[in-house]
Formats: C-alpha cells, sequence, structure tokens
C-alpha cells in the first residue's frame, strides 16, 4: 500500500488529490512550495512509470502549474524531480518571485525552512485550491 | 525566428534537434548534463505552450531520461525547468550519482562549472546518442 515516505511527510502539509498524485505544501514560507506524490509504491523515476501513469502526472503537473500561476502571480515557475535525497518519486513546484529570499537561486539546499504558521499554512491552501477545483479533492 | 539565448549558448555544446526542442550539453564534466530547449520564440513556461508542444515535449523528456539511464547508469536523474536566471524556457536533465562532486545537492548554484575538453565532450555526446537513434538528429 502506498505511504508517503516520512520525511516528506514531516516536511509537509497535506492539500488534497489529483486522480494519481498526492498534493502536499511544503512546510516554508519563503515561497509558495507544492510537491505532486504519485500514489505508485516503489515509484522513483518519471519514466518507470506507465504510459497511462506518466500521462497522468504530466497533466496534473501542468494543471497544478496553471492553478499556481493564476493563484500567485509568480515571476516564474520552477519545477523539478530531484530525489536525490528523497528517493520517493515526488515532482516540486514552486512559485519564484524577483523579491524572494532565495532568488534567483533555487531552492534546495540553502539553510533551514521557515516554518508557516496555522494561518499562513491555511492561506496558502485556500489561495490555490479554488483554481484546482474538479482536479483535486482535499484531504485523503 | 528562433534563436538559443546567448547565455545558454555561451555555457553548452550542441548536441541535435527532436521534433520540438534542441538538444544541448552543458559545458560542465561534474555530472552529465543535458538540455531541452524547445524551438518556440518567447517560450517561458510549459504550461504556456500548447497542448500539441506540451506532448511533444513531454515526450522528449522522457525519451531523453530514459537515455540517460541507459547511457550513464546513473543513482538519480534530476530533472527540472528553473529559468530563474534565463527566462528562455529549457528543461535541465541530469545524471546523478553518489559520488558525484555535488551530491546529494542540487547542481544549480554550486560554484564554478568545470569544462570538458574536445575528448570529454565527444564521449558524452556518443555516449548518449545511440539511444536516441530516431528521435534526435545530430547537429542543427
Amino acid at each position: 500500500m502506498f505511504e508517503l515516505d516520512p520525511r516528506l511527510a514531516a516536511d509537509t502539509h497535506p492539500v488534497g488529490r489529483f486522480a494519481l498524485s498526492r498534493l502536499v505544501l511544503m512546510d516554508d514560507r519563503r515561497c509558495p512550495w507544492f510537491l505532486l506524490v504519485p500514489e505508485r509504491v516503489g515509484a522513483r523515476e518519471i519514466f518507470q512509470l506507465s504510459p497511462a501513469d506518466q500521462a497522468l502526472l504530466g497533466q496534473e503537473s501542468l494543471n497544478l502549474a496553471a492553478a499556481l500561476s493564476h493563484a500567485f502571480r509568480p515571476d516564474k515557475l520552477n519545477i523539478a524531480t530531484l530525489g536525490n535525497l528523497v528517493p520517493q518519486l515526488h515532482v516540486h513546484h514552486i512559485a519564484r518571485f524577483r523579491d524572494d529570499a532565495l532568488w534567483p537561486g533555487p531552492v534546495w539546499g540553502r539553510g533551514p525552512a521557515v516554518p508557516y504558521d496555522a494561518l499562513g499554512r491555511d492561506a496558502a491552501r485556500s489561495a490555490l485550491l479554488p483554481y484546482l477545483a474538479g482536479f483535486v479533492r482535499e484531504g485523503w
């Protein structure tokens, strides 16, 4: 049975589920930073998914990217699958701003996360979810 | 007319062309590091491409990822579109190894590139291209 990697679970807040992937919010308010995690046991690389799952993940990534763009009006999206530390397949989707604390560098390995308070966390989720209506159901 | 961003051109060597994207090799032998650059003037974000181009880019990325995996046998692939410094849409595809100089961190913003000599550059291209036969034509 699929379970979120414990390190991902510790670093994120649940948001909802697409058809294939869980959607979680990284607990780091330096940027709006979400992850897609396909609910496939043992998945590590996108090219190893089935063609049907590849297509689903691609569509979920496009939907999430468009939603982030509409919700947060970033200067740039950063979308990436790295997994050097956490091998469970996950795809970062990050809204970047010219005045964010980490611009223009990447967000990974850039000092400690700045956690949300409950209000900020709920605000980030609430800003995004209206743009994913019909694609994501909340919670799991 | 499409032209490769001058900063990308300065940092890379030509490899070939997919149907949509140019394939270039980053001039940094710390890891096998290739870029896909869709030949679309003004493209910045994947979700803003036409649905047909999104599908092509997704397929080219999957083909390149599989080819990198077969050619270099990495421990992990890192695939990312950032573009904070160079807004022209480009997708990094990097073969990562537990014993590479930058592991386990990301490759961006990690000190100066280590350029290839001509032999190393040709070896990197020659290792990859057989796995892309039928998808990529060499040069442009």
